[in-house]
């Protein structure tokens, strides 16, 4: 069988642990997680992992359980796959999911449900959505179960087969595992104070703005300087989408976009937000980034700010193995929203530690380099040959344009040239593009 | 091919007559019509009846087509759903829409839309978003496009294929096409003042009570009867749903219910009301009153008001054609209500005209009898059998109660018998209940 939860709980998510327990109590072997992501905080799954419990995971994993699956410590497949290449394979019966359970932190006894309001609110229930439409049952727990009837409505009752109470579905303090703040760290800034510079020279800022960003220290530093440029200028941009921060909420507030299209919330400002605003709305992940559907919402993305643990002198973008070879992250919507928006820039200090972040090529393709425009480091900017008027409009203006070989040498010349990792045959998890394409495979590290 | 609009614009409508005639002008014959509802103003499609160009109504008529099908002027095959049996007969492939042509009074230019602000905002567009998820192509319609982002989103661009700019999508202010006050007709008065002693005596006005009415006079002066006595008692009700009319609107802002679940907007105060209001929330038709699904909000309601045109002393009742035999009715929500809600009560005169209301068998049968509780007329209340404790409590409090042949007994002393209407063999529609199967047929009017 085939399970599947949502992780906008992200590290605070309390349900995946509590079913797995449940369904090992039961004597269930040989299940399937489809969840649609799996956080450090499930961690507490690799006992059932070695149990057999478990034995596949339909999903990108966050820490250990990667990190012990790339040193061979346990033996489960792990497909990645992006956030729309999930809601694509889920939709296009690729993933069956025979029993979702949906955490909802505003349900009714009839299963209308939302992540606004209540002890455990979450914000956005995006990734839910699909599951919701297409799972061959749909299980509801919450616990903040309502009497009367909730509103707004989320996902309908009309999907939902059963509503389970429970004590606590997790801590929402722990959505937030990232930095939430803009960074101080003036190699940050820098970067930050460059990428910003990148989208005010593609043109794009101008009325009808729309822009995506994570909730990395960096990328707030972006955002910052980007809503400081549009205010300035008074440019009414159209939408921010994606996972939602509460810059964007302000931005929101202040009349800089129109609309919050809110797959995922970052952080406690947009959970306040999306239960209030009207113009704050939920999206599914089908909406806002399957390629098969009528048109996502990232096809209509101006510019996205990006990170990543490696990129290669191809514009290949690493997010999902460190450079030390092992499988600690999920793609999200990284490949997504590349592929979508008009201009995709990474944004990536040149080295971390001492290793260089560009290589030769990356440990991992996570997202192929002809979807990802510009590369901004410290030390200089590379664009993609596919944006020969970037190139030149940013020579212009003076910005250290580099080439990227260029730029790998400068670090190498730094650090020396990284030892390769050395990897054995054996494939511990596989990378499907959002297109159902597997575009790398993951390999056991040679200890 | 089949092709479908929505009725939310009900009288109003501009769309359904404009793509008649391109389909004629494009020599397109045999298309079958799958629209929501069809209005009097669609009385401009019956030359293109008569040219071939419309082959069958895959749904309920209201107006002149129908009567010119009752005489047999025209021959056209025409089966009636009801709201939720039409959501069900798209979800599971009975009806297969080719193309879904969706007015939207609020749209951008990538197909994210609503229908609550713009020269044509007509609230809900419950009865699209079927249409919008099972439909091969799904086409907007706009007299209002946006280059920006619109929010609230009720239908998302990920499910439309093209966007078509028209001048004018109709007239929303023949939403309202029958009376939307309070009846000041003391015949009207003293069956409301029935219905309402009808609902207090079933135990249901309590806190968490739910209720739907029709937009009709005497549905209105129940609903403010029920009103006050919420206000008075301080009853908090949970929800108000089907289609929605000011009236639910002051009751929501004054608290009495805590959420508007929206299939339509039932006049202008409610399309105002759903652009502005967290807590009135739009539903399609499918959650609203789909028997298939994983629960239908019908199945939550304590009480519905119904009106009818003719019941008979097996309660059943007709909505669909008049006592002439002339099919002049859609369905809409009736059987489903009746089926889903506690307490369904139909309130009728006694006499309309010089023509007794409850008959001996109802000329079509559109809602079963045992999904009808309460019969109220202004001369007395019927009781349907499987409500034995409804019926004692309502003598006990010195209500009117009468046996259903006695009412029809009563009528017929003031009127004499009515002549039965002389039908032909011809059948020149199907009545299809919720559930799919053909619970009656109308036949030909010998005239």
């Amino acid at each position: 069988m085939c399970i599947a939860t949502h992780h906008h709980l992200r590290n605070g998510d309390a349900l995946l642990g509590a079913l797995v327990r449940e369904i090992d109590a039961l004597g269930l072997r040989d299940i399937r997680i489809a969840s649609s992501s799996v956080h450090p905080v499930h961690a507490e799954l690799i006992p059932y992992i070695k149990k057999g419990v478990i034995s596949v995971f339909e999903c990108g994993v966050n820490g250990l359980i990667g990190e012990l699956a790339s040193k061979g410590e346990i033996s489960t497949p792990i497909i990645v796959r992006s956030h729309g290449g999930r809601a694509r394979s889920i939709i296009t019966g690729e993933v069956k999911i025979d029993a979702a359970f949906i955490a909802a932190p505003c349900c009714d006894r009839f299963g209308n449900m939302n992540g606004y309001y209540g002890p455990s609110a979450c914000g956005s229930l995006g990734y839910a959505h699909t599951d919701a439409e297409y799972a061959a049952k749909v299980i509801a727990v919450t616990d903040n179960l309502s009497n009367g009837a909730i509103s707004p409505v989320a996902i309908s009752q009309s999907l939902v087969d059963y509503v389970v109470e429970v004590e606590s579905l997790g801590d929402p303090q722990k959505i937030v595992s990232t930095t939430t703040r803009v960074t101080r760290d003036p190699v940050g800034l820098q970067i930050a104070n460059y990428a910003a510079q990148v989208i005010e020279a593609s043109g794009l800022l101008c009325d009808g703005f729309s822009f995506q960003t994570g909730a990395g220290g960096i990328s707030l530093a972006v955002a910052e300087k980007v809503r400081n440029l549009m205010a300035e200028r008074q440019i009414k941009g159209s939408f921010g989408c994606g996972g939602i921060t509460g810059y964007f909420v302000d931005m929101l507030e202040e009349g800089l976009f129109e609309s919050l299209y809110d797959v995922q919330c970052f952080d406690l400002k947009a959970v306040d937000s999306i239960g209030r605003n009207l113009h704050h709305q939920e999206l599914s992940a089908d909406a806002y980034a399957n390629p098969f559907n009528a048109g996502a919402m990232v096809n209509r993305l101006d510019a996205v700010i990006l990170g990543a643990t490696e990129v290669d002198v191809n514009f290949n973008a690493n997010v999902n193995t460190e450079s030390n070879g092992y499988l600690l992250h999920n793609t999200g919507g990284h490949c997504d929203t590349a592929a979508g928006a008009k201009l995709s820039i990474i944004t990536a200090p040149l080295l971390r530690g001492r290793l260089p972040i560009i290589r030769d090529a990356v440990t991992t393709v996570s997202t192929p380099g002809h979807t990802v425009d510009v590369i901004v480091t410290e030390r200089g900017i590379a664009v993609n040959d596919h944006c020969r008027e970037l190139k030149e409009e940013l020579i212009r203006r003076k910005l250290p344009v580099k080439e990227i070989e260029d730029l790998r040498r400068e670090a190498c010349h730094m650090t020396g040239e990284p030892r390769p990792v050395e990897l054995m045959d054996e494939v511990i998890a596989l990378i499907e593009y959002r297109d159902g394409s597997i575009i790398d495979a993951v390999r056991r590290v040679k200890e």
